[in-house]
């Protein structure tokens, strides 16, 4: 006789209406499945736009969590890690929250640019709570990762929480500063000090580059970044364009930076940021994630003239997460990414912890179902 | 006793003031400086500029011509072409444009990005006729080249019409290619149909694009484009926007094209091109040699989504002026780059040529002094 | 009632030993497979090396045939191509020899050299004949494409008989191409004019290289490259290394080539082509396909000093393939692939074949089973 | 009336003839140059070279000494600082080395690889004592810059001893390093631990590396690297092949090192290094400075079944000298060049610092003029 089991999860109901908990029937776990017992779960900015229906084509009802730390607890026939060593109960795990690259299509096989492979699919963002398996977010006691989900343990010296503490900002900052292939003693501003702004900030100085600003808000985040070895930090909101482009011209012997990193999803950066790069310089746009409308920009005195290199920046895969694991595992001891994490939630407080996050009181929250 | 030489040469008194021909005293050839009596010299679009004012920063009255071809009459010594054969009285030449690149500053040394290297100076442009020793353009009878000036002899397959034909455009088209990097079977997409874009959209059907097509007007010279083999032509004075998204779409599998090169000048090509290329495409912006003003961008939908490549394209540098030389001594026999000239005009005609340059009434317009 | 069907297939059935026809049951066309009849088949190098067991690895007995061209006759489910659409029972095909490719290994996911995936198989090499569900290769009248592979079909103006003449010399060239990024006016020279080396000649010229030399034998090849415009060639038996040197060096200014692309598989071409590139030049070596050993090279003289990039190229990818039909559809009505071949063979006439490449009397063999 | 000034110097007489201290009039300084009264002169493994004569095309008697630090004393006119300040009476400066480089050649002009330019000089190597104007080492009190030499100003943070104790070797890594392009966590393996070895051990780990490792000898040196952060040192003197092999494999999930730097000088390194550097790995040859002669290599297995990148690095230009320096002036608090120096000697004790290099007795060895 087989007992049914029953599954918390915190659910987006639809567009603007507030979350809430609901139990889920857990289905057998399917070949190339595997169960996850979630201990950690991270709250972003896209889930503010999610509980806000910002983004297009959002399959509601939706369990949110597109970053979180699990345990292994059933696996439907072996898996393995990219290594080739094989998966355990019991394992520790993250995952490449992107699934579903098709490898077939034109970006993923001709043009080497699978993040744009139509086929994609992301936990916790596109993959509705009603589409079968169900369990596809991580604010939810279990989840259940479809097949040829990319998994990787933590290493004993990252533990759940300072992988959270980096959150999917870490492997965005991971893809926007190999897009910037800094070289040793280049000039790097970045545009923003949310979780995106603030780990790109510190890939910068561990890849080292001469000279680390940034421009962002509030105060406390800027003096996180200081207390990681940023050189220089403005605040947005107590600063004119005019004070802004002085004290990086002033840093950058009058020329800008070499390389400027946009992570502050407001528009009115990306004309300051071309400012604010050197001629010939290189300007990496990591955080117009969502449309918040245009901009004017002058082609000829942003772009053509300055000889600017910009490039865009979307998604992830799985070598930024490998690689952010890779920098955890060398580096946490140096820079603590817990300490990030303001604030733990359970699943009943999610609503608290995305006005939270909406109102900038956090640096990083984390959602804690009842696993560890 | 020594005679006193009286060269003519065509000026452009102040911005917006008519040119006439002026006369100029022959002054003596000082070391590393050559004598050129000009053979031809091309009127393009920034003579344009020049005489309605349009660039910052030029020294009034100047005598314009940046691209022509004359011959070796004097040398303040002896001179060297870059495979370091001599170079000879006689000798039919061009030369770059720019000359006193210092070598020495950040954008020289360091940044390996010397055409913004703030020294450089270019003849017919921002060079004025008073300026010593005087003769810095080539619409004039004779041209003095200052020392460390790159020449660049022309092989017997290559007239001074043909380098003419090709022009500022050529070399300029060159640097746009080299930035865009096709690779075999590349969908290009020119905007504009002027001298850079007709030689942009030459040179990526020579360097093994599957397909090239050019936005631009008037007809003839879109029909020009269709002679030497771009495969589509869209009249931007007879299309909407969407039917040439629509267009472009079709003939790209509806993904937009692998490389978008701007060579039009007008600032409302560019989202128009952001548009039009594919995600993680390529976007050479090339045409906004002057400041037009401002144009709405949507960094979301344009850049950062799309996860677009954007590079401005500035100046040339000898390389380029080099690589153009030995496309046209290559494939002059197969596409005749002296056909894009329309009509020659004479010293005392140079009003009348800008003005058949800004109206469109013919593709290339060429000075001949009397020296041929 | 289900009638069996007999498929005459050639085997290799062990190293050395000649290969024969053997009859094989035609299995029922799971899902995610397709059948497809065999209109065309290459003979290459690779198979004269697998005749005689030079390869590590390979699970005889064999049925080669890696680059072949056939028509769809029955699919286990629907199939797409790379463009999304669906294919038909009758489309006239080709396909990426490779499948297997993982996906989730280093090399696929965070290496991004796909190439280099261990777990990747080769249909006429790596995959032996007994393997389920059989028929692995083009040298049979039916072959059975396993689940992922990646078929293209072929545009009406590439014959059959075109893209075999391209052979899987073609998208190797396409590779070592791309790797080499030609620029406008480079000179490129090939070494070796089989297969890939004589391709790899044509593509230089398309991609807009300034001046192409190959060096190969014998003449009847080296004549084929003179045919379709390359500048220089030099009969290996017939020339000395500084008879060679001092062409290669007369026709590049004394400086030696842009770009070498070794094609020939003769480790003695490795010290020379070093010998032969320019310094600061680029080295593709595609040519050492198999290991005939060792031979010195001096690091000093062949590429500290001369600042040499020196690349190594495998294997092919779907990206290959595809530029290569780009390739041929555009270029085929000026070019003429189908010329390649001198020869077409039944399936009872491979060993003549075999022998043909391999004492270079032919410069591609066909094998055509009695399907068209 | 004016008196004659006598410098001391260090001079090499011929091809292994012992140094000795000659006299030198002091000549007038001329427009473009510059009199320096050296503080520090670096003595490296190419001035042991020199010392025996294993240098081509050196033109005794030859003052050694390229990299040195040293007050101005007297300009020929107004100087520049790359970033356009003025230099002074009194500055302590070091300078590239290279001075001649003639920015018009292939090498300079077109080809962008400047440390190829035939025209280029390095102080201390190719200059001769006897050239006009003489003093052109830096193991002399004095030493006259000539005209375009750049110079580069030590920040306070930065001692003459410091930048001695980075030496030649610490531009040298930065121009490996950069051809290198670490991305974050790469795994990078340095091939010898002298002075180019354990600086690009260094600049690995500064630039984001997830593990360097170091092959060297002795033990000194090693300790040095530990020290500094290097994760594994294996003493080439006391390991064979296999057992590094088996140790770098374990280090790196069985595959090899995304990235081997050679800076070792030995040939037998190459054939060792490609082994040791993963498929599709890259490997920069900067060690292999003098000719030791032929290497057996095996292009199947080394480099072409690899996918591998070979990359030779010569020279530096001022760009490596003047990242040399960010980086100095940035890490130096941490990492403490100045401590790689063993040894100061005096102008009569050359012969003995020649021998400790030769015999590695110190890491760095410095000759002191009595100027400070």
């Amino acid at each position: 006789m087989k007992s049914t089991v029953m599954v918390n999860a915190a659910v987006l109901p639809a567009p603007g209406v507030k979350p809430l908990v609901r139990q889920y029937v857990l289905p057998p776990i399917n070949e190339g499945e595997c169960l996850l017992a979630i201990v950690a779960s991270e709250v972003c900015g896209t889930d503010v736009h999610l509980y806000h229906g910002r983004l297009a084509g959002v399959p509601y009802p939706l369990i949110p969590g597109h970053v979180s730390v699990g345990r292994i607890e059933q696996m439907g026939g072996p898996l393995y890690y990219v290594d080739g060593k094989p998966v355990s109960i019991g394992d520790i795990v993250t995952f490449l929250d992107v699934y579903g690259t098709c490898g077939k299509c034109m970006y993923c096989s001709v043009w080497k640019a699978s993040t744009r492979c139509p086929h994609r699919k992301v936990y916790g963002i596109t993959v509705g709570a009603e589409e079968q398996p169900g369990l596809s977010g991580g604010w939810a006691e279990y989840m259940i990762l479809r097949r040829g989900t990319q998994l990787l343990q933590l290493p004993a010296e990252v533990s759940p929480a300072s992988w959270i503490g980096g959150g999917c900002g870490l492997p965005t900052a991971v893809h926007a500063i190999e897009l910037s292939q800094i070289k040793l003693g280049d000039r790097v501003l970045i545009q923003g000090s949310g979780p995106v702004g603030l780990n790109a900030a510190l890939l910068a100085l561990l890849s080292g580059a001469g000279w680390v600003g940034v421009i962002g808000s509030p105060n406390t985040r800027l003096q996180a970044a200081k207390s990681f070895g940023v050189d220089l930090t403005l605040d947005i909101a107590e600063s004119t364009p005019e004070a802004r482009a002085k004290a990086v011209r002033s840093a950058t012997g009058g020329h800008g930076a070499d390389i400027v990193i946009e992570a502050s999803g407001n528009p009115a950066a990306i004309p300051e940021g071309c400012s604010l790069a050197r001629d010939n310089g290189k300007y990496i746009i990591v955080g117009q994630y969502t449309d918040n409308g245009d901009i004017p920009i002058n082609p000829h005195l942003h772009i053509n003239r300055k000889h600017l290199s910009i490039q865009g920046c979307w998604g992830s895969d799985f070598s930024h997460v490998y690689r952010a694991m890779e920098v955890l595992s060398r580096f946490n001891r140096n820079y603590n990414w817990e300490s990030f994490i303001s604030k733990r939630y359970s699943l009943v407080d999610v609503a608290l912890a995305l006005d939270d996050v909406e109102n900038r009181r956090v640096v990083k929250a984390v959602i804690s179902p009842s696993n560890d």
